[in-house]
């Protein structure tokens, strides 16, 4: 039975919950899919999550290698593939708590800078899970900065080897996943060096354990690098090279060739391969941080609507927290950023979609573009999401501090995000480098990628908006984010010119302006995610209320971010104080709109409650019944033998001496 | 040996940082008398916390138990008592990780609750540990608000008795300290019913475990309410009460009496047990808060300077990645709010001091301002630290993700700060109410009290600054923060006021002003904490360089205040873009300075390897060796059943039908 309290906030949705859910979804016949493959994963014991809390790291490891294993004979069985329109619904279905993840960038880094030869060696074996694979690149000192590592593979003419080493405790590799406990082998990052010159980074497949009895091969070190914030599921490990020998045939060899004589030979481009990297960044968002997001939303939501706390109106009974202002101002800008950054990725994997065309056209010009958007929605979209994440939990007081909230694992896991596949600071100025540089070259008259033209047109004028209502104008809005992230830019391109042309050193310059680089970065995204949420929400069809409602989350979206950071928009005059105290009152009175379809927008994304593994979330709302009962099923709650070893003593008086 | 990219950080210190470490501790005796407890607690074996990061919550509540008994050894073993000036360190030596700590909130609650008599009944058993307590006050469905509490305490005349219920499944106590597995007894707060007639809550003491072989007792169901974020050490639990009777002497009545013919007898001031309940929030911020963003700083700045990575200019090694302007961002303006919040915690203890002494003497003149203040300045330090925490985990990247860097740690503790002892917007809420009730009053021109007689100063001028270094100066600074909490303050209660007459109810009105109410709290706390740093600064003697480091430290937590929030500022044209720009300008130089003295600036903290439990952080600064040592000890480097099981059958494809 639903909670009644939960139950009445659907009878008054504006909107029809499976017609957003098939808009999210990208149609009626994929929410059918997905449905089938949750249905089938969710049915079968072997994936269950149950126990998920209460289990250790090492009980984690045991349990996602188990449903790895489990998973290929799923698939056999349900008929699913690898290509077919079930699999991406099924790295969901499972909520990510598998092993083998690694096993699969281990593949695509051989199909992408293998040898043909070596892609028809290799890829059967760990198709057939004959070999388990991994990828170590990162090490113990060096992260982000690959010109940097410091493994080192020394090619020996006379057997016609590399020979791999550590030279030194920086060097070990640290991180890559699969690796501390399960793969036989690896693609290794190391520095080349032929006849005693270095030729920088390339990958060599190195077997790790032995296939008969899974020990480690000689003069490799590696294991488990020990307790993380989350992912107890993943044997990230360490790996220590000795003089370990790799036919000459190893070293992956699409780009770059070392002949018998040593001679170094490099052929083709790389750009694809770039470009490969750049996609890794996009494709993470929808599983990786836009899930965690929904998922709080939808657990901290519920729970505000079942919650009553104080009184709102003396004499009634204690309001639903949700009620409260601060409340609705704490979760339903992440609702709204949640929708929006849908629709961000939506869009960018069309955008990628469209430079993966052109490139095979041997077109790269869309490459920097495509870099720079996918570095700065990689490093915004998860800074926005993981603070969301952590809004949510926050915002379900105690009970959300308790894992069996499921909003603790989900931050954990999150908060990773900021930090895996290029440090978001990193990403930012990265973006910012090319910000610069089409802001210069737009400048001087030249040409721009289509996402940065608006660059070109600096305007100075003024906000135009008159009342608070014309706040709700997304022409209004998206030029004020164009005008900030177009002054940003600006003003940081001139404080660096100021820099150099007073005699300070280029890269000096360059690092006395980050700060505010990021600033710039920031803003572009935003700007851009702004305008395409709203652009997205003219398309949509008017029937069943769908419209309205997205409408008022990208309104809310922009607002939000207008009265996170006044100062961005008042800073020139561009915005004045009267107009920023008119988004300040539609900024609040949206919040009172959005309130009463926020269960029917958190419905939408249609999570199930195995999937959201939460006491506080789950779709009847029987909130404390359920933290009970589960509670009860604690490992916490067998028997202890503190009481007979230092209780019973100190409560019978019977310690030594006291 | 120490790294020598940690070393050579210490050689270049501006001031003494022994005497610095003398300024924190309140005198070099404090500090000879802190070192010597740490030295003895470090040394004993049985505190040693070295597998913390590799145990299980069970594992860790047996550890923490068995600490709290050995500890009552220790005490007597160092002539240590609760009252002598050891006992403030012992807690902070052993970094909180220690059970009973709710054992002694059962005895400062009888203490100030209880009537003489319950008192020497009580106390002695407590002190002896004949019987250990806790404090049931939060329900499941109920917290902050107390009023909401279900419990129920009814009164039989006939047996002269309370009977003890859990009416419904909300009213079960739930998070309890040392009440899920320890306790033997505990206080309960209850609605207490005479004849049919509710007089509200009360305290009642109620035994949970039998003395003999600590089953439950008749009509109690208890235990341990699972996993959570951090705390594992600490049995939290639930409580459920089925017709339990105590005996009428059992409610604790200092302030209120139940007569055996049921007669209710209220007595004496309760406004002392108020003000009780007011400083337990100040006395967390020391220990529960400061600390761990002072370690969390040592850590990611030690680790700053230790780890290298990509090069500022060309040609030579891998940069230190604290000279890193956005570094310097994200960790220097988090030592700056450490050391700020220092000595607003000084000088909130100081009032609190005052404060006390005036209660005694039957004044109760401060108690609103004692309170609006404390829970302010707690939700605002604790919100401000807990950020803060979580920038030092980020900032260092992958390694400060791992437990084994201390930071995961620190973070998820510090964060259960923001929501126990009042969850923090209401708190910020209390402090808004106290605010414009003074604003209305000085409006008025009636009195107010100090802390916010510049309420009534309302001035309309503008910034005088004239070039960035003039936001050097503390009178600049401070004046625009006070102008921003005039603003937000005003602003509000002229919002408030136009709704009410404009007819919306009280209630509604006030509900419809809490974001910007909150916003009004925060910045009267961030202006005292302010004034408060630069006013310190002054009094400081100006030898060995301590006055003037920490002037610069006072200069950027002002300055990245502004930076940070330059809305606020900007919103009425009193800061103008122009100087928005020296504040730019000042702030980011200042970062440059700071950064020389980042090191010896955490060093002073005096935190020993042992209680910062960090790979990243060690005096020494081996990361790289400590890591590694460190991780291949971790239970997750066992044998694991996996291969056997699972990856064996795979590898050799003895999988059933595959």
């Amino acid at each position: 039975s639903v909670n009644p309290d939960l139950g009445s906030e659907r009878q008054t949705a504006s909107f029809s919950v499976e017609r957003l859910t098939a808009l999210l979804d990208g149609g009626t016949e994929q929410t059918r899919i997905r449905r089938a493959v949750v249905e089938a994963i969710e049915s079968d014991p072997v994936f269950s999550r149950e126990n998920q809390y209460f289990q250790t790291q090492n009980e984690r490891y045991e349990a996602a290698v188990r449903k790895a294993v489990h998973l290929q004979k799923k698939m056999h069985e349900m008929g699913w593939t690898e290509n077919g329109p079930e699999y991406k619904y099924i790295y969901r279905a499972l909520s990510g708590d598998v092993a083998f993840l690694l096993h699969r960038v281990f593949m695509r880094s051989i199909s992408v800078l293998g040898s043909d030869r070596q892609i028809a060696k290799w890829i059967p074996l760990a198709t057939q899970h004959k070999i388990i694979g991994s990828y170590a690149q990162t090490e113990l000192g060096h992260g982000t900065y690959l010109q940097g590592l410091e493994t080192t593979a020394v090619f020996d003419t006379a057997t016609q080897e590399f020979i791999l080493n550590t030279p030194k405790i920086s060097a070990m590799k640290w991180w890559p996943g699969d690796m501390g406990r399960s793969a036989t082998h690896t693609v290794v990052f190391a520095q080349l060096y032929i006849h005693g010159k270095c030729y920088g980074i390339h990958p060599f497949i190195v077997q790790l354990r032995s296939l008969q009895d899974h020990s480690l091969c000689p003069g490799v070190t590696a294991g488990d690098i020990g307790p993380k914030m989350n992912f107890e599921h993943i044997d990230n490990g360490y790996l220590l090279l000795k003089n370990v020998r790799v036919p000459r045939e190893n070293m992956l060899s699409k780009f770059c060739e070392v002949r018998p004589d040593g001679t170094y030979v490099r052929q083709g481009s790389q750009q694809i391969n770039y470009f490969t990297m750049t996609t890794v960044r996009i494709s993470l968002i929808s599983d990786e941080v836009l899930i965690p997001l929904k998922k709080a939303c939808t657990i901290a939501i519920r729970y505000s609507v079942v919650r009553r706390q104080s009184k709102l109106k003396p004499g009634e009974q204690e309001a639903k927290i949700l009620d409260y202002q601060t409340q609705q101002e704490k979760l339903l800008p992440q609702l709204a950023a949640a929708y929006a950054f849908h629709f961000t990725n939506d869009y960018l994997q069309e955008l990628f979609d469209r430079g993966y065309r052109e490139i095979q056209r041997k077109n790269f010009d869309m490459l920097p573009e495509l870099h720079a958007l996918s570095s700065g929605f990689k490093a915004m979209i998860t800074q926005h999401c993981t603070a969301g994440v952590e809004i949510c939990l926050r915002a379900c007081g105690g009970h959300g501090y308790s894992l069996l909230s499921g909003l603790p694992s989900l931050y954990t896991k999150i908060l990773a995000s900021c930090i895996y596949e290029g440090e978001n600071t990193i990403l930012l100025l990265q973006t910012a480098r090319f910000l610069i540089k089409c802001f210069m070259a737009a400048s001087a008259g030249q040409p721009v990628p289509p996402s940065v033209t608006y660059l070109a047109a600096v305007k100075h004028g003024k906000c135009p908006a008159k009342n608070k209502l014309d706040f709700l104008s997304p022409d209004i809005y998206t030029e004020a984010y164009q005008h900030v992230a177009v002054r940003l830019t600006s003003s940081t391109a001139a404080k660096l010119q100021d820099l150099i042309q007073s005699g300070v050193k280029k890269h000096d310059a360059w690092n006395q302006c980050t700060v505010q680089l990021v600033q710039a970065a920031k803003a572009h995204c935003h700007y851009i995610a702004v305008k395409n949420f709203a652009e997205t929400v003219e398309k949509l069809e008017t029937k069943a209320g769908v419209q309205k409602i997205m409408k008022h989350l990208c309104d809310l979206f922009a607002l939000h971010g207008i009265f996170s950071n006044t100062g961005a928009f008042l800073h020139d005059g561009y915005t004045s104080a009267a107009q920023m105290d008119m988004v300040t009152a539609a900024y609040l009175d949206l919040l009172a709109v959005i309130r009463k379809d926020a269960v029917p927008l958190v419905d939408a994304f249609d999570f199930t409650d195995q999937s959201l593994l939460s006491a506080l979330g789950s779709y009847d709302g029987q909130v404390y019944q359920r933290l009970y009962e589960w509670a009860q099923k604690s490992p916490t709650n067998q028997m202890s033998p503190a009481y007979e070893r230092y209780l019973k003593p100190l409560l019978h008086n019977t310690l030594s001496k006291l």
